[in-house]
């Protein structure tokens, strides 16, 4: 039995994406979604606009969520601290769908070129929103710049191991992220 | 009356970026370029496959030369040294054409989301191929991809302040990559 019941809104999530793997993201019609997922065209539309938006719509509060966190880190924090903050929040809205998508979202973009650049353009996405939000604390812009490409390399190693290791209920994003900066960090320091 | 005059390649290529910034890339044909380059379509599939080749062919040499200047840095130098390297031997490659190219190719993708795409997934490519030169000389996965990700980012913003900035016989892309690269180094000193 299940631990975890997605909702309609997760089973599109994980529907689309098995089908772009499947069969191309390019053939993949929102019917074709709906049908997979259990449910009506018009509940599709009711979350999302078109099957672009399937794999948008997460990115964008992902880019929100780290911004938010920088933000609203303490004063005193370091850019590293502050970019820390951000994983922290990001990860905190992380659950078992996530976790879930994660190898599927991974086998999906690898099949496909189109999903590649899309891909790719998230994590430009990610980091501008990190670099705008250090900035936005004072934080010159080329430090902001490399902290921000730091949160990024983090965030997604860390989510790589959440979401291919062990599965347990109480295993959450957040130490693995927040341990994936942490090497980093400690790797920059060997570099010169 | 210009310094100087571009091949018939490179006035595809410009031609190209230009059209795409004018009516989108996808309503951009193979005879549209060629005519606006003054060349037939056979002179254009001389030199490239398809539209799509006219933006992918310089990003495949770039990271080849990138990944090249890294493998053949000094045995002793440091990772951040080898990445140096490497920006080193691709901004050796980098002419008046490439210079020319900068703010015409910034155009076009701030003109198209598909273009941001492509573009996101050129910086993607320039990493993984840093890294893997990286990781060939010894360098720790993580240590490797960090140093990566910096010498992307060195070489964007170098290459935006020189094709950017006064027009000049002498200037070269090397030294704006460099000091780019020298300014991320005394940055990361600054993010703990």
């Amino acid at each position: 039995m299940p631990r975890w019941e997605p909702g309609a809104r997760e089973r599109l999530v994980l529907a689309a994406v098995d089908l772009f793997t499947e069969q191309g993201y390019d053939d993949t019609t929102v019917a074709q979604i709906a049908e997979r997922a259990g449910v009506t065209r018009s509940t599709f539309f009711r979350h999302f606009s078109d099957k672009r938006e399937v794999l948008v719509a997460g990115q964008e509060s992902l880019s929100r969520l780290l911004a938010e966190g920088i933000t609203e880190a303490p004063s005193d924090a370091t850019p590293l601290e502050a970019v820390g903050a951000g994983l922290a929040r990001a990860s905190g809205a992380m659950g078992p769908h996530n976790r879930e998508l994660g190898p599927r979202l991974q086998a999906a973009v690898a099949a496909s070129a189109e999903l590649q650049e899309r891909d790719a353009l998230k994590s430009v996405g990610m980091a501008a929103a990190m670099t705008e939000a250090l900035v936005g604390r004072g934080v010159p812009e080329t430090a902001a710049h490399l902290a921000a490409e730091m949160g990024v390399l983090a965030f997604k190693r860390g989510y790589a191991r959440w979401s291919e290791g062990e599965r347990s209920d109480d295993d959450t994003l957040a130490p693995h992220a927040a341990d994936a900066l942490a090497e980093l960090v400690e790797a920059s320091a060997l570099l010169r």
